[in-house]
């Protein structure tokens, strides 16, 4: 009966092959994850569904492990290579909506080897983390700004979007069963991977009538565990990340493989990731899997940030945003950093490579640095351009005079040592 | 001991995680599928690996379904619904080199939720053709061409190449087996998708230390099963296909979900695809997921197919290359085609919106149609185009004059009704 009010609704997807293939494996097999009449709207006078389900976090069912794994030492923690004991997994159907949130052992998915995300890429992920701190307080950074942007990334690539708050209270279950997981340690947290993909048991490349959202954890330790080390750019002019009309402001898998020959090439020059730019004016973009900075002495006697706008190409990170927030409310006096000069101005506005090697020839260049959830602040000490390596200024500590005062800002607002109200509280010991 | 050795030639690959890791899934369990001595070159003096096994069809185990499912008729058949009863998988990983090609019956694929192609876009894919002829032959079409292929697309995002001419056995093998599920109706077939994916169990945009290449089958009916039904584009200028630097000359899995959303509301603007154009001058590139061709009268008496040259944004499509040969063959007269002018010409160049829309207010645009493996050739009849709809010329059969009569050759040869050394046998019945 539901099958059959969901065929008539979502005509024209071509999946009741699918539905009717005898092989179709369900992502859930709880008797109580089917949709009921209480769970779906329908319209008062016909009966047929009007909307599908959205995400309900009173669904959740959790299967703890049996035997939960040692929790590794965290001096031998290696970024994504250990998953915590659960995941959390979310189906959803063209037919029948957002099914029952699962929280289960971490284990594989079972896939059909016709899934659209196999052929086609239709995925798309985020990067999130807890932290502990040394009360055993876990919280979250900024994770508003995650969900959000999933569901501009999923518009994007036409999987189905959802209650991003919804998602985050699942979220906050699977981090408080594994918090133990969270290593207390300075600079390190739990890495948290929120991901979206189609999995269409059929060949075709539209929109999928079958996705799975799962979250997968991971123990990490610092990106710089022997203190900041400042990274060699090549600026590519043989391959983009991006480019007008394309998907470059869109956290999808599709932006992510094309790099990876790119980055090795890099590797052979000398240098440790690519300074990806834009255009025959050869615009600074990104840098490896990172938003960047530079930062000038300008002209009028000012210290000018600037970091490029988003224009489509730019992915709006979190902690681009963050570095942006923190720089503004000093300059307006909302919240000083010690640190950080009076005459700071901050821009988002394009900068060619003509400008910052300029800006490096005459002295004005004062630091240049990507930014990330990973990393949180890489700074930069060269850039090989056309032939040439333009030198970035770095401090004894490899970090430049901005970029030490907003990281210290940053990571205390992230580990909630600094209150503020990007930290959220996820369990309070 | 082969761990160990293997472990030393990969240095800096950070796999030995994964590989220690007790939760660790190999995609073949046989026991007689570990390399061994006779598998691997070891150096005669230090016994170290020196390179890797290659894909290797005389390891070939097949392990058949026990109760092979009926073939679906061949009327209802809905292009990449329906599989048949066996598929192809042969794993490969940075220590052990290409594994044991199995062929299994049709089934999910156990995949970590760290896998890489479910996060980075990990993933190439092919489309080939098996046909069946009315004494039962069993042919390919220019299976070279995708086997060469594969492997460009490989290098391109740091996946793993192999032995065309052996993974080509492999699917003859694979064809073989399943070959009463060819249907042999005209302008019915086999559709086989060759997928490679990258399957690291953990985080981390870089070249993956394991990977799964598997092939599917799918039997499909003609395209258009009620004759040619010339098409309406979208001319997109909100959206692009590809880019220099980028991808779009490789058949990656990232190339085809960012184009969804920009076919869908190509579709809700009343067209049935997008024309991706490029730059200032809008240049044609492709049609939806084709190649594509345009044809002129040109102003001294010839006519001049065109084809945008393969200048890296464009797929070098296995039927765009036949359209060329075939017309270059009647053109140097190799091999002459009877219903082509004697005055035709053929051009690899850029050709831009405002040469086709001149032409077609001139009266001197002939055709313009897309080619790909799926449809074979497409025939369009409408561009919308910054606000107005330039009309294509199409005759009563919805075909172009040149289209119609390379048609005909190029289908005569894919079945091996027409003799050719593009036509490969797989089964003499």
């Amino acid at each position: 009966m539901l099958l059959d009010c969901g065929r008539s609704l979502a005509k024209g997807w071509r999946y009741h092959r699918a539905l009717r293939d005898p092989r179709t494996v369900w992502f859930t097999t709880s008797s109580s994850s089917r949709a009921n009449s209480s769970e779906v709207t329908r319209d008062p006078m016909t009966g047929e569904l009007t909307a599908l389900p959205d995400i309900e976090p009173s669904r959740l069912q959790i299967r703890k492990v049996t035997s939960p794994r040692p929790v590794p030492s965290s001096s031998n923690l290696v970024f994504g290579h250990t998953f915590t004991d659960h995941m959390l997994t979310i189906p959803w159907s063209a037919v029948r909506g957002w099914d029952t949130p699962q929280i289960v052992p971490y284990g594989p998915l079972s896939l059909d080897p016709s899934c659209t995300v196999l052929h086609y890429a239709q995925t798309l992920f985020e990067g999130m983390k807890a932290y502990r701190d040394l009360n055993g307080k876990v919280t979250l950074f900024r994770p508003d700004m995650n969900m959000k942007r999933m569901q501009t990334s999923a518009k994007r690539i036409a999987l189905p979007t959802f209650n991003g708050d919804a998602l985050l209270e699942l979220i906050k279950s699977l981090v408080r069963l594994d918090k133990h997981w969270i290593p207390q340690e300075p600079g390190h947290s739990l890495y948290i991977r929120p991901t979206l993909i189609g999995t269409q048991k059929a060949l075709g490349v539209a929109p999928p009538n079958e996705a799975l959202l799962f979250v997968i954890c991971s123990p990490v330790g610092p990106y710089y565990p022997q203190g900041f080390k400042p990274v060699a750019l090549y600026g590519t002019t043989e391959y983009i990340r991006a480019a007008p009309g394309g998907t470059g402001g869109y956290k999808l898998g599709a932006n992510y493989a094309p790099g990876v020959v790119p980055q090795k090439e890099a590797g052979r020059k000398g240098y440790v990731q690519n300074l990806w730019l834009h255009g025959p004016e050869h615009h600074l973009t990104e840098v490896g899997t990172m938003n960047m900075f530079v930062v000038f002495k300008a002209e009028n006697g000012l210290v000018e940030i600037v970091t490029p706008p988003l224009d489509g190409m730019i992915l709006p990170g979190v902690t681009r945003d963050s570095v942006i927030t923190l720089a503004k409310e000093h300059i307006f006096g909302k919240h000083k950093l010690q640190g950080l000069p009076e005459n700071l101005v901050l821009n988002e506005r394009p900068v060619t490579m003509t400008e910052v090697k300029a800006a490096a020839a005459q002295g004005t260049l004062v630091e240049l640095f990507g930014t990330g959830t990973a990393a949180v602040i890489s700074p930069v000490d060269k850039i090989g351009y056309l032939g040439e390596d333009i030198v970035i200024p770095t401090g004894p500590d490899g970090m430049g005079p901005i970029s030490r005062v907003i990281w210290k800002e940053l990571v205390g607002r992230q580990t909630g040592a600094i209150p503020s109200d990007w930290s959220v509280v996820v369990a309070e010991e």
